[in-house]
């Protein structure tokens, strides 16, 4: 997952270009005229010499993450929760930015002798005659007039400074894939209206209202003279568009740490992953929407919708992909008996997952929303087909990369706050900012909760809106989005005050998690559906038959998900020669694997798993949301607030509902057109002892 | 281990550099004076295009990857054994090599309109005024003359010919640190002598044989007109060593696979890894030799001497620092409880790992090398004090790195061949090289071999000889050393032999292997120490008490490292307070882990695990020689060529002597002076029940 091709591929047009980088500037400095092996040698040795100082550089960041590593590892053995780690790792990224801005001074580099050539044209390749001989110049970019000597202010700076692009092609799909692959389905699938109310609209109307603030200020701004250069209308939107989505890995590891109540961690997760999809599409979007050839940056109704087709069709565009790659890889991994090799298995997942990033990125559609869906593609069907040993291997595998990445990232922007050189802190802006990304995210978060709760049976309560509010952190991908471009004073003001932002919300907001869960009395310490959690064994007096009201078009897909799809592409499920239109059998039979069959006897299906987990987990609710509030808070859990269980319950029955149906095996040929709404009011208990023969299935 | 630093960390003199590589181009063909708007979009479509471009070449790659992966289940599920994975992955890069050199034909970027621009001179980054605006250039390198047009020949072809550096930085470092972790290091020791023998002294003296016969062939070639550039007697002396350099890759995968004689494999193994170090650091010496200023590249004492001075510190500076890092990283896991957290030790572990390469890189010493004894070191101390998960962790993740960085390099020299568009394939240089590279294998095996046996009891049999001979592949390194520099005619005709020399060796001396082991009547099938052969229970009439010839400095090292490294460094091994004399005691006591005394007691200590498998492999080999030859030669093992068990023996005894040292316990203040001396003719029985509380500790 995310090696940049941009990066990666080296264009090649001689292939002597390595050596003789610092060839020239030997030439100009030292006279000509020496013979090619004095040139050939000074050359390596130059080239040798920049090559150390970048592995030295490299060896910054590294170092830097071994000790946000040991630190986080003595603040986890301590039990420190005031800081999180991404907290930490952006505090030593700031120390490390610090020294190297005020106390490390490196020699100019004598590469840098710059002559100026006039010229009437400038491609994109240049041939320089020199002597008699050929040199090839490739164009770097433009320098803006004033910064025609600070260019080459500081080599130490510029060097530690990363390519923008590695963040999107290198650090970002690991992070978001694992986001998808990590996700907890079942609570994500529950709340999936809510959820993705609050991913698309939520992101939107955030988007606009920031950015309608923001032009406000930007006006008032000009018309007192505090702004330095332009700043547009889409430039505004564009900030709202990177501020508005929230950040997945702090929201991630605080709750998931905490074991927070699994609905409001679900709302959030699933918010925040879904966001980051939305405001890169969002982003792209807008700055697509600028028409073309015109400066004045004004409102249009048809670029508008432009760019609104531009979002919807990149966004499926990408689902699509993400899906498709998904959906391949459980094929192959299903028809073929790699799950004996788990080396080669772990390799194609791998593989298949990059390519996903990559095949989006090839088709113009975006790689980070594609490795989401890809990811979660992967969790929900090919983790079935791939041998324990391949299930470990890829999760620790992703779990690693995402660690390594989100450290990288967040010590990275504690670094840039000094070693980037083009800041513009402007006070006004950024107080402006901080206001309107306030009232951004309360006017996502608030009406639409208001009317969520319209259609809710299981209502969002006022204490979730709130934490929902407050826990709303900026993170990497704000950073990754604003870094992108900071070539003009617009960009880098924004981008200044985007860092001023992550830093606020990570610190204080992150920090203040813990304290404002008890103080809102959500209850934490639940430890939603840890499959060792000792009470397996339920009664099922507790489980209450109210109805989710997201539910039909969910359980519909679900049916159909369980019955056709789990079976065609995993080997968990029941036979599609149970399932499938007896007119199907040959097909049916031929697609249908072995274990299918094996399993059907068994019960060993995935979902019935989770399922029952899930009734324990929602006795397990029961009886801890009064004992684990940290702070003494009793917990009064108003029954109009929301009804938690209730959902777990119906659930619960879907699980049944299909239990028939495995047990009813080959018998039923169409338990079609919506066969769960009969068995509702069934209060079955559970079958007797849950499958646990594989204890690794199901702890995805 | 392994993003190359020069890759990674984008030099960034302008923010904007990203976007402006296309907009001049435009500027020059479509006209001037459009307005910014305009420039912008058209830049960011343009290089978005190009981003595309990148990916889809990137995807080439990973498809070719996946199409491996499969075909390697689909020749392992069947049991083919003709061809080896790498010499499929390479015939895979062949085929798409051919695609794209003659079935895609991209049309011509527009971006490469070249401007000819005569200065006076040529620095590394160069202003250019362009109707008011500037434009920052840096230099690629010198275009030779014939090639002008020939430059932009084929964008495509272009832009999959990779960075030489990337081998070098990237793919290599895990290949060869998976080589160090995995080596299996009680054979390795064994055989410590000669495989420094045949590393050190043998590549030295092919690379001295071939560069003679090459430069013979190179001078004939000039006197009959065949040579078409300069060829100097160090370019010989520079393909000499590079194609000395054996690959541990085919050799591990073949023979591993084949489960062939544990000490044949142990010498091919130790001395294919050791002597790519060799190559490297030779190679760069023989680079540094060149006399300075001096175009007669004629041999001089002095230069040679300085070389091999140069060549004994980046060794020595290599090895050293490999350690350190090595340890360090034993004694942050050991003293930190970072083994409660898997992922954080994991992540350490390879960040360590990492850092030594980039540490070395900066230090001028050779990353490779470094990474190799850092691999040693830490699966000799580090991996004693990790938890079983991050035990399991760490050696998958190498493993997946390994098995790809080795899969995308063998495919991506099948593609070398066709997308590399600078070959010279000189027939007469061919046919010279591959007598040459035989004439100095030769050299290297056979009177190394005699004088070696000369000194060991346990000879070296002329089988092995012969399928050392035979088994001598070259493959990455060899590539990677010639690629990494194809300036000149001579480096152009030295990559394109070295390319079918690897190809036919691959493909032939690889595939060939199985029948030659057979033909030499080398038994295999020996399962050397898998902890899961059922042979456990064992008698120890079998073992016999003959002496190892090069066992004394190895077995004063062995005590050593035993009493006090192991103790210091791991959670294994006796406690210090044993070992240390008694008036070290406090420092002792602060120094010895908790664990060391609780192990005392059930001789929990991992090189006795090791030595009662191999006591085991001494009983199974016995058994297993006469049955497992698979052409129906029998075989005839003559005592004179090797009598094998004998070292098992001693080593056996080893473990006896310190299973006593263990036993002894606290009592035994100092069990110095060579301690394993006395109780050499013991052949106690074994303790009764191996030590199989951690199952996983002992497998690598």
């Amino acid at each position: 997952m995310g090696c940049s091709p941009r990066r990666f591929l080296g264009v090649k047009p001689s292939r002597a270009q390595m050596l003789f980088p610092f060839l020239l500037t030997f030439l100009l400095v030292g006279g000509e005229g020496e013979s090619t092996a004095m040139d050939h040698v000074s050359t390596e040795r130059l080239a040798e010499e920049s090559h150390r100082q970048d592995s030295a550089n490299l060896l910054i960041f590294i170092m830097l993450l071994t000790l946000t590593i040991l630190t986080i590892w003595l603040f986890k053995h301590r039990r420190f929760r005031f800081l999180h780690e991404t907290g930490l790792a952006m505090i030593y990224g700031l120390l490390v930015g610090v020294i190297l801005r005020f106390g490390v001074h490196v020699p100019q580099n004598m590469s840098d002798v710059v002559l100026s050539c006039a010229v009437n044209a400038s491609p994109a390749t240049l041939l320089v005659n020199v002597s008699g001989r050929f040199y090839e110049y490739t164009l770097k970019g433009e320098v803006s007039r004033g910064k025609g000597h600070q260019v080459q202010d500081d080599e130490m700076l510029r060097k530690v400074t990363f390519d923008p692009e590695v963040f999107f092609n290198i650090l970002l799909p690991p992070i978001i894939f694992h986001a998808g692959y990590s996700l907890k389905r079942r609570h994500f699938f529950r709340n999936i209206g809510s959820i993705l109310a609050y991913a698309f609209m939520g992101t939107v109307i955030s988007c606009f209202v920031i950015g309608l603030i923001m032009y406000g200020i930007v006006s008032f701004m000009k018309v007192v003279g505090q702004l330095g250069g332009d700043f547009f209308f889409t430039d505004c939107l564009f900030f709202g568009a990177i501020v508005s989505a929230t950040d997945p890995v702090t929201v991630l590891a605080i709750f998931n740490e905490l074991k927070v109540d699994v609905d409001l961690y679900a709302l959030l997760f699933g918010e925040s992953v879904l966001n980051d999809a939305v405001a890169i599409v969002l982003s792209s979007s807008i700055v697509a929407y600028q028409p073309a050839g015109d400066n004045s940056h004004s409102f249009e109704a048809m670029a508008m919708l432009k760019s609104f087709g531009v979002f919807l069709g990149v966004f499926s565009g990408s689902f699509a992909l993400g899906v498709a790659t998904g959906v391949m890889t459980a094929l192959v991994t299903k028809f073929t008996k790699l799950r004996d090799f788990p080396l080669l298995e772990t390799a194609l997942f791998f593989l298949m997952s990059w390519s996903t990033f990559l095949l989006a990125e090839a088709c113009g559609f975006t790689g980070v929303v594609a490795v989401l869906f890809c990811g979660i593609t992967q969790a929900h069907y090919t983790f079935n087909n791939l041998s324990p040993d391949s299930q470990d291997r890829t999760k620790q595998l992703f779990e690693l990369l995402n660690f390594l990445a989100e450290n990288f990232i967040f010590s990275y922007m504690g670094l840039t706050l000094f070693s980037f050189q083009s800041h513009v802190f402007n006070p006004m802006f950024i107080i402006g900012a901080f206001l309107a990304v306030f009232l951004g995210r309360a006017a996502n978060i608030y009406p639409l909760s208001f009317l969520l709760n319209l259609g809710r049976k299981n209502k969002i309560g006022s204490n979730v809106q709130h934490v929902m509010m407050f826990a709303g952190l900026r993170g990497a991908m704000t950073f990754a989005l604003s870094i992108r471009d900071t070539a003009t004073y617009a960009r880098q003001m924004m981008f200044s005050t985007t860092l001023l932002i992550v830093f606020f919300t990570v610190w204080i907001c992150g920090g203040g998690t813990t304290p404002m869960l008890s103080f809102m009395s959500i209850p934490v310490g639940v430890d939603s559906d840890q499959d060792n959690s000792n009470s397996a064994v339920l009664d099922g007096s507790q489980r209450r038959n109210t109805k989710h009201e997201s539910a039909w078009p969910f359980r519909i897909w679900y049916t159909f998900d369980h019955n056709y799809l789990k079976p065609l592409l995993t080997h968990s499920g029941p036979p599609l020669t149970a399932t499938l239109p007896t007119c199907c059998g040959p097909l049916a039979r031929c697609l249908t694997s072995p274990q299918a069959y094996e399993n059907e006897g068994q019960l060993h299906d995935d979902d019935t798993d989770f399922i029952l987990n899930d009734a324990s987990v929602s006795s397990m609710y029961a009886d801890v949301t009064v004992s684990t509030d940290a702070s003494g808070h009793t917990i009064n859990r108003s029954s109009n607030t929301r009804d938690g269980p209730s959902d777990e319950g119906l659930d619960h029955e879907l699980a049944l509902a299909e239990h028939e149906v495995a047990i009813r095996g080959t018998r039923l040929v169409l338990p079609m057109d919506d066969p769960v709404e009969a068995p509702t009011t069934v209060t079955l208990p559970p079958p007797p002892s849950p499958p646990r023969s594989e204890p690794r299935r199901h702890r995805l």
